[in-house]
């Protein structure tokens, strides 16, 4: 399986920006743990603060990639490109927020992104991203 | 670890009702999977469509289990009253949802409940509450 | 054919409670009158004043019966859950109301119940309820 | 007892016109079958796509008819000045829809004209112009 | 001097329609006395209840009058289009109102002919036809 | 027959500023000019920049005054005080503005004090002070 | 005199929850020292957390009771059904909360409640019922 | 103790204007009732039309007073530099209200000056001050 | 091929009004011109201010024409009726503004007629309905 | 004549995505043979996912080019940055979109860009870039 | 060159009142030590808690002073009276805050003032009144 | 000292662009003159059309520079990506703008980035930079 972490603007200040939302863990020093808890599993990483680059990111996986595992920071309430992007592809896309977002600014409450997603996962510190690899493995209750 | 599983209103239709959102399953076979996937947890399951008495059972078990995973139904979008009462306890709870709402009417988008939960995990199907379990696990990526 | 007659919020008060708005007749009279008027049909009749009690017994009938006519009362406005039990049977419902709503305070030209219904049919004082039992009958004009 | 059933734009390609919402029956072989089924009532129909004639007409019958059963189509939605000519007569009127308008796009939600009209019966076909005529009539269980 | 008074949907019910708000003089009674007050001034007075004639009626004499006095009625609160015959003649156009249209329902605060008129009179009675033919008269105190 | 006019804030400016907007003549000279124009009417003036004061002055004269010319100046979008006390008196108010407010800034479209006045004349210059006065004399077609 | 004292949802936890704004005493003992200082008024008190149990007391109360004393909670915020209650009784119902609600959230600040009750009484912590009690008696100045 | 009742816009005519909202006492013969009923209280009473004065009074006996019991009327609905003032001193602020606002016009439902003060009490009539005074008083049941 | 070209309220000004926005051509000139420039379409022309009239018309060509060309002047903002015509018909409808609504009034930004017709040509002037001629035609590029 | 095709994000996707809305038909492939089909013209064509390219790419050609014809994809609706980049040149831009965007989410309904272009085409699919080149051509009827 | 530095309500306060907000100087030692700053220029000073007197300066100063510094508080966001007067005047006026406006009340965003106004200085504290000085002096870096 | 200014986008086009709005001198112009009037300040001059580059540049500078001028441009209205690098900083922020931005489209009127620096400098043409770089320097009035 291949999954692809994508993270939006910003959040190559994890760690160092606004520790009491965020937590004071690098995203890197994160990425190395989580690919030795899923070993099985192709991980990469990619973060970029351009909304553009975001794009062409989910463009160039989005049709051989198994999931991709979106937190689109800021761009969440603004891009309307970056959602339809996920709509372009056939990658399932799992969008994911550190911070539970509804305790924030109204303005965050909002997402165009999320009615294009496979769902959300939103509130777990980092491990939201353990949360939403669990989302793509086999291993769970079947339910249908 | 004890954990409630607590639905709100037309949960117990699950299986029977809009199969093409919610599945084919009903919660009772479900709950009967879970418990056997995650045999060292203690699990209680309720139902009630009544706000008032899943306001009653917030209260009882909120100052003793080690976790409430809240399935509201359509409480989720009008109740006031149920997050106060998640508001007044202490034990913390993570909202689920089996289908993606956003992806639904509008008046789905808002949700009384997120500011006051710990996490939200939508739109992954019954999994949804598998990852809700697993959120309350400590084998995660330590961030701290 | 078996028809539900299902009353929300305060319609227990009616004949005594504001009485210059529906009329000074109790409905357990009014009900002795209609099942005389259609002696051909089992009609049952409940009300409550809990949302929650509502949705039960939406529930319970909601597979065998041939409709169900429902003044939601309050609930009409407020009440996602009602609509949510509606969408989840199959006995189709009509909405009733005893006085034109859009008469009245604009909170109450909102329902979330008349997208899930069959029809709705407002403003004939008690005759609403008569109204409602016509439309399940078969002698009306043959449109299709 | 003497009544006016007064169509708006566009129903004249009643039969024609989305016959998925409204059926593939025209107005006029219905008003036959409707003046059939009940022969003691002076029924006379009309039909016009334009508001100012709509108007022309409430004026004419509205002191000397019995009931005007009015479907002002997409005026329901726009037209104060329909509404007003109702406020400016004596005669009682009932708003039909044939289809719920609730079900549908939001602005068709709204009517100038309930506020004004004795009652309000949607979503029942053509039926709902039965049901209409049904509730002039007298013999109807007795409420007060 | 050359007026045209041109009044929109429903005031042809004058003297006969909500008495309590408008008075019980019919129209054409009043036209008689307010040409006997300005025996100078050639007035013209034309009605009607279709917004489409009274567009005809606002192009055909609004090159060569010296001004219309428009009581638009109901279409003041949605005729775009009136507004834009307005702003495409050359006459100067007062808007009046019999009743005070602030006093009454909100949808009749918002007018779309009020910006393109030289000057609104409203709530006056019939006596604000009187005030809007003083406005085109040279007798009063010279302010330029 | 005794009448104030009362002017408020920025109204001293008047022939100074705003020249294209409000004219070029102070209110001074034109009050001359009015009360020149109806000699047999005792006319009093007052202007002032204070909401408080504006109160005080309707309070004074609006038990014995036989009407009130107010034009409010910007407090007419503001001020429910100066509304609530046109309300408590008895005196008849009318409203005027010199320019059409509608063809300005949207916040000058709403009018707190409308509602609570006989009526309201915007949009004819100085004159509309005059059309005031004459709304208030009885030469005119008797309408009732 | 017979007073109920009847408090909605989540205040059964008066004095363990949120005690930074509800206060650290629970209600029950507050009941007690309320009653010895009304010696000479009968008191009850319920609480519910059901709307429907709220709305069977208001009704099984409202005809015989001198006046009902309703903190309806967050139900305040939501409850048509609780309101329409309290239009359809005869005892007069005055409005308690124990907070200032007007410096909470904003959904906090609209009430269904306020305009069917007597009166209002919010933010002086649990003195607020005592006031509320002090509304019911006759020692007051009289003012008519 | 040192109370101020501070009155503003209108409540000068109290007694005169609007006997169906306020009642027909005059505020000054109620000022001497009330200061017989509390004598052990030295009560000051200032009423103003003028926001400006009414901010000069809060100024001034904002940081020596007790307590002032503010009924702002119609400057309640608008004033943001009332509000500011309050936030300025150091005396506690108790808003009261004569009427319900909350039955009458929706601007008069939204107060700046509710989240600023201790507690609001609106609806008792002129009681509603005697129930502000009493909110100082000791002699209530202790609830810390 | 046959097209009609749809004219709404005030177009028949066109040359006369408002020439800095519309030009100074009439339609009868230009509709000359363009019949000559493509003398192989069998092209119609109808103008009315008339709403009623003009869904009469859209129902009369709306099954057999190949096309229509519909400029709805200022119903385009207000008609649904004409919406609904269009929606009941076969015929597909272009939609064509000679100005560029979206430069002028926030009012002119919203069109009921944009989702039911084929596309939308705005702010070419005239040559707008060249544009919309040339959609009907087949010396496209081939996109499918 | 020298004109630019500008498309903005997602664009290069096009006969891969969304096949539905969009057609199969890549935009290279349609590139060549809208240049084959106006020999006569200097056509250039450019596509970004990033707003700051597309910026820079108006800068670049706005001041030499006859014509820019910009399909900005979502960040029409986003996109204050590129409105202010055309009102910055002095090429005219022409809005094109190749769905009917009226037709689809309301967020798409509203565009900075319009205000800003030339003129708008919509809904013709990849022929309204023809549509767009045919704008800019001299061979239309003269209006002017 | 002379300047009018003009406070609005509650800055009487300052050095007093929330003092987090607005620190502890009282604005007379502030006046103090900007005179000394700027010795060559004539500076007065002004606050009031009036709207009206405050309109006052603003006519008394308004076409003979170099410049105004306004800091109208409060009155910033409710006054449309003060625009009026600004937009009445020649003198250049800037608008200075010594908060942060934005980061507070989503009511305090809203300036009616700004728009009239030269420009904006906001959140530097009292320096806020110096770089307003410097905005009048010549010694700039020339753009122009 | 070091200080960053930061253009966002069009701001290249300075001097050649809309020069009624804001003026014909170029960016690296002005840059050389301010930084001859500031000899003794390390200062930096970037600009770019695209949002992640600014944010780029802000993390970069972000934690070592003493101050950042940031013009957002266009940005400012739509982009909480800026606004959450800027909060993610440790470098003082100061807003400006060269036109009142209050005076143009409302879109403009709101600002993500006010809520997260220092403070906003707006409509003092380049002066506005000047009047940013005076905000950090020492030489002010103390205040505290």
């Amino acid at each position: 399986m291949k999954l692809l972490i994508l993270n939006g603007p910003n959040l190559n200040l994890l760690g160092k920006r606004e520790v009491n939302i965020y937590g004071n863990q690098s995203f890197d020093d994160y990425f190395i743990k989580i690919q030795k808890k899923y070993p099985e599993i192709d991980m990469e990483y990619y973060q970029s603060n351009s909304e553009g680059k975001i794009i062409d990111k989910i463009h160039e996986t989005g049709f051989d990639f198994d999931g991709i595992i979106l937190n689109a920071g800021a761009y969440t309430h603004t891009s309307v490109a970056i959602a339809d992007a996920i709509s372009g592809i056939t990658t399932p896309v799992v969008e994911v927020h550190i911070s539970n977002v509804f305790k924030r600014e109204s303005f965050r409450h909002h997402s165009f992104i999320s009615p294009v997603c496979k769902g959300t996962i939103a509130g777990f510190g980092l491990k939201s991203y353990d949360l939403a690899v669990e989302s793509f493995l086999n291993e769970q209750v079947k339910e249908n």
